[in-house]
């Protein structure tokens, strides 16, 4: 069903301080940024080979990466799997009786289509699935 | 100098209960099982595409993923990344001031080569990088 770890979500208090370990250190490469205001976030995109970090700076601390960093401090905050096609996914997740944050599809990150998981469903792990919007 | 995401390692308390998930459900295909007793763990690889999903079950509750799931519950426990090199790959980070938990190459799972970077140093993400034994 999952082609491959699209990316893992990391909390951060900065992203521009992250950037430092990640593009500066790393040596991943920064291919995105974006504000994404439905999830209240800011987020940026580095290449590591066919998958990606996500770094994820709250707009805000009442935003649910904002209780993440309160909570649990800086650390990994979802694992996102790629799909060719995210309905098709949606449906055969439905029908292993997995229950689903987002019954159909929304708009992430550099126009992929995304939906979460439910982490009762899933172990306790955050877990997205995403259709890219091209061949990212 | 990180050639992709090699997995993520989701610490469980049950690996049998969470493979009726991973295995059965989101159909990763279960490529490798092992006791790596001096990391405290029983623990299993699964395919996504060419990055993989470890599972880690503690073998007491004093040993670092038992005291992981106590304190925090199931959840992503590190990420690992591939390196085609890792006495490359750690002279790369020493020389950038990383500090690391394994200054020299240990054995981790199905024979590769790993060494851990001190989560002071990698922003609280526990980090991992492997050098695969084979063409995993």
């Amino acid at each position: 069903m999952f082609a491959r770890i699209d990316h893992i979500g990391i909390a951060v208090e900065s992203i521009d301080d992250a950037l430092s370990l990640y593009d500066a250190t790393y040596g991943m490469e920064l291919v995105h940024r974006e504000v994404v205001a439905e999830q209240g976030v800011e987020a940026v995109l580095l290449d590591v080979g066919e998958n990606h970090v996500e770094l994820l700076q709250p707009l805000g601390p009442e935003t649910p990466v904002g209780k993440f960093l309160d909570r649990r401090g800086p650390g990994i905050h979802h694992v996102a799997y790629q799909v060719p096609d995210i309905e098709v996914a949606l449906a055969a997740l439905k029908a292993k009786n997995v229950r689903l944050i987002d019954e159909t599809p929304r708009v992430g990150i550099r126009g992929s289509l995304v939906a979460f998981v439910h982490p009762k469903s899933s172990g306790g792990v955050l877990t997205e699935i995403v259709q890219p919007a091209e061949a990212h």
